[in-house]
């Protein structure tokens, strides 16, 4: 089907008006890297600043932001997560949240040496397990994978075993798009008494998700690319219910004490999810993240996974007809059900087309080697935006290869 | 002096109608906890969600958002902290960060046994300490004060040794508003050989602090302060410049890493500060920060804290001519030399009182035990409001011993 026909069947079509910069003639194909305002997010910052933090001051603590944290987790918890209430908070960084939960498994999985990882994962969750490892005297265990696949039971099964840990995967992967079974590969962790924490940064809110049915232990995600939180909105962590009072993690400070106005000598944990969070929780920086959710919460995640499976098969038959015959090659998955909200397109020179297109106002993300990443944010594209953007990318090639 | 006198007289009378609701009838005693919001912040957010983020899309990283964490922390380094650039950065909140460089100076003093803190200590700073000690077999040390004073130096020389690695001290008290000696107490933890890591949450913005002529190694702050960044605004941290590339720290993200967007397969710390930096900056979360440092570079620290003490000795005066009657006892150093922005005033009925002056729209904190807490925030606090303050704990205490 043509772009407009897809255009004018699309049921969720009309959502790209509420976000801001709709009606730009701007290709974002980034909105999976740092998805787009909604229009409603602006002035309800400006409000939040004048009334709630300007009018309430510190008695807004009280009357609502001292709960956020956990509200709002409980919130995401439904709407994308498959999480039932308790389990969910947000706060702190990816990479801090990681820090946190790796460490807390470690020490739940005493006397065990290994962490699990795939060598195509996203460089900071690497980088914090090595971290973790070094310090703790754990050492990484790698599953190989092809980079524009992902990570199978068969090559998971093949590296756990009585010494995993831990094992650490991306529900999708960051360049190929890659979306594991996450629920097998729980299990084949669980098999080996291992713990599992994935990491949902490229899945959150556009894939469905089911953390509870899957039986996972640990998650983290961001909430700034498929969440639209803004740049640098605050992180979100899964803790399964059953080892919420058994997990302790290192950076202890007032919000995760049990009773965090005694003040008192000693650090206990607080019971449940807050034991997780640490110190004030960045509440302006969750303001846009609430709206989202409002937004998702109206849609629901299968209609926005059916949507985006539709953008991105558009995306790689378009690819199949107008990049092919110039040497790109598809980098992700043919297979909608093992592909996330990306597709990754492979060619020696799209380093430079990444830099051509950002001129023309199209705008890819570019990952090593060779791939166009181009990301499709189901409510916020249209099929007329994929197909401008992927004749944007043949003009720059033809350009470049002239 | 009258209060209305003071007001008359005062230079820095008017910018407190820069604030959101410095018309309101409320009293505000709070803006140690949480400043008062910039009437330009509100629409500034607004426009940064329309324009930057919504205009600029993810091209705002590299254009400006990737080095925010650092210019902002240079701007109030010059503006706040008497430190020179590329010492300081804005990012995660104080206990994360009191983590990261606790953990980095224990592992700089290996060998050594003791971190050393105060027994009135801010309750998160003994908490994160207890986790670090624990976690690296070390000790935690207590200066034993007088809660109504603080450390001195004849306190802090008679426990710091060669056992000790750290000395962790609040710049100000957050009961009794004592102003530390900072540069005295940082020539004793070195004479031990030991790093030395300031708390300057009750100080940033309100107290002159000179951290390169002091000579200190490590210090951290939160910007909700005096420096109304709103609710959860990111936390700072500095590093002196002579330990920038020896210290690590242990929490190893994407934004730490030499090459951020190598993506490399092993996590090689930046140079420079930097390397203390973990995950994605919470950008939005800095924008009111942006703004009050604008203000405070306008009118000087110096003559913020000359306001200040002003403020202070107001409220000490009218204490003592209007509730020292009733039994109310000054928590806090008679000498402004050693007091910083607040006063804390005890009375066994403070708890109860506090709760019926929020009930009348005066708005002080409590703090265990008796403590009634008046923050002044020199920019937004006028001395009526002081006198309108005192006049109701005044008539509030009448009413609870009549």
């Amino acid at each position: 089907m043509e772009a407009a026909e897809l255009d004018a069947a699309d049921p969720l079509a009309a959502y790209r008006d509420r976000f801001v910069g709709a009606a730009d003639p701007l290709v974002y194909f980034d909105g999976n890297s740092l998805g787009r305002p909604l229009e409603v997010t602006g002035p309800r910052l400006a409000e939040f600043v004048e009334r709630e933090w300007g009018g309430r001051l510190i008695r807004g603590w009280d009357e609502r932001w001292f709960d956020l944290p956990r509200t709002l987790g409980d919130r995401l918890g439904a709407t994308c997560l498959g999480a039932a209430a308790g389990q969910v908070a947000v706060g702190d960084s990816t990479t801090v949240l990681l820090y946190k939960l790796m460490r807390a498994a470690v020490a739940a999985r005493q006397g065990r040496t290994e962490i699990v990882l795939d060598r195509d994962q996203f460089p900071t969750d690497r980088y914090v397990a090595d971290g973790v490892a070094r310090e703790t005297g754990l050492t990484l265990r790698w599953v190989e994978v092809d980079p524009s696949a992902g990570v199978t039971p068969e090559l998971l099964a093949d590296v756990v075993g009585p010494q995993t840990a831990l094992v650490v995967l991306n529900h999708v992967a960051y360049r190929s798009a890659w979306l594991a079974d996450a629920p097998a590969l729980t299990r084949i962790a669980h098999d080996a008494g291992a713990l599992v924490l994935w990491d949902l940064c490229h899945s959150a809110g556009v894939v469905p998700v089911e953390l509870d049915a899957w039986g996972v232990d640990l998650a983290v995600g961001c909430t700034y690319k498929y969440l639209n939180g803004g740049p640098g909105s605050p992180a979100f962590l899964y803790v399964a219910e059953r080892h919420l009072d058994r997990l302790t993690q290192p950076i202890q400070g007032w919000m995760g004490a049990d009773d965090p106005f005694l003040m008192g000598p000693a650090y206990v944990p607080a019971p449940g999810i807050r034991r997780f969070l640490s110190g004030t929780p960045a509440i302006v920086g969750m303001l846009a993240l609430e709206d989202m959710l409002d937004l998702v919460g109206e849609v629901g995640v299968a209609a926005i996974r059916a949507k985006s499976v539709a953008l991105t098969e558009h995306a790689v038959e378009l690819s199949s007809e107008l990049l092919a015959p110039l040497g790109v090659v598809l980098a992700s998955p043919l297979d909608p059900e093992r592909r996330g909200g990306h597709v990754t397109l492979n060619h020696p020179l799209m380093r430079e087309a990444t830099a051509e297109l950002w001129r023309r106002d199209v705008i890819p993300d570019y990952r090593d080697p060779g791939g166009l990443r181009i990301g499709l944010s189901p409510l916020s594209t249209s099929y007329a935006e994929v197909r401008a953007g992927l004749e944007s990318v043949r003009a720059v090639l033809d350009g470049l290869t002239a």
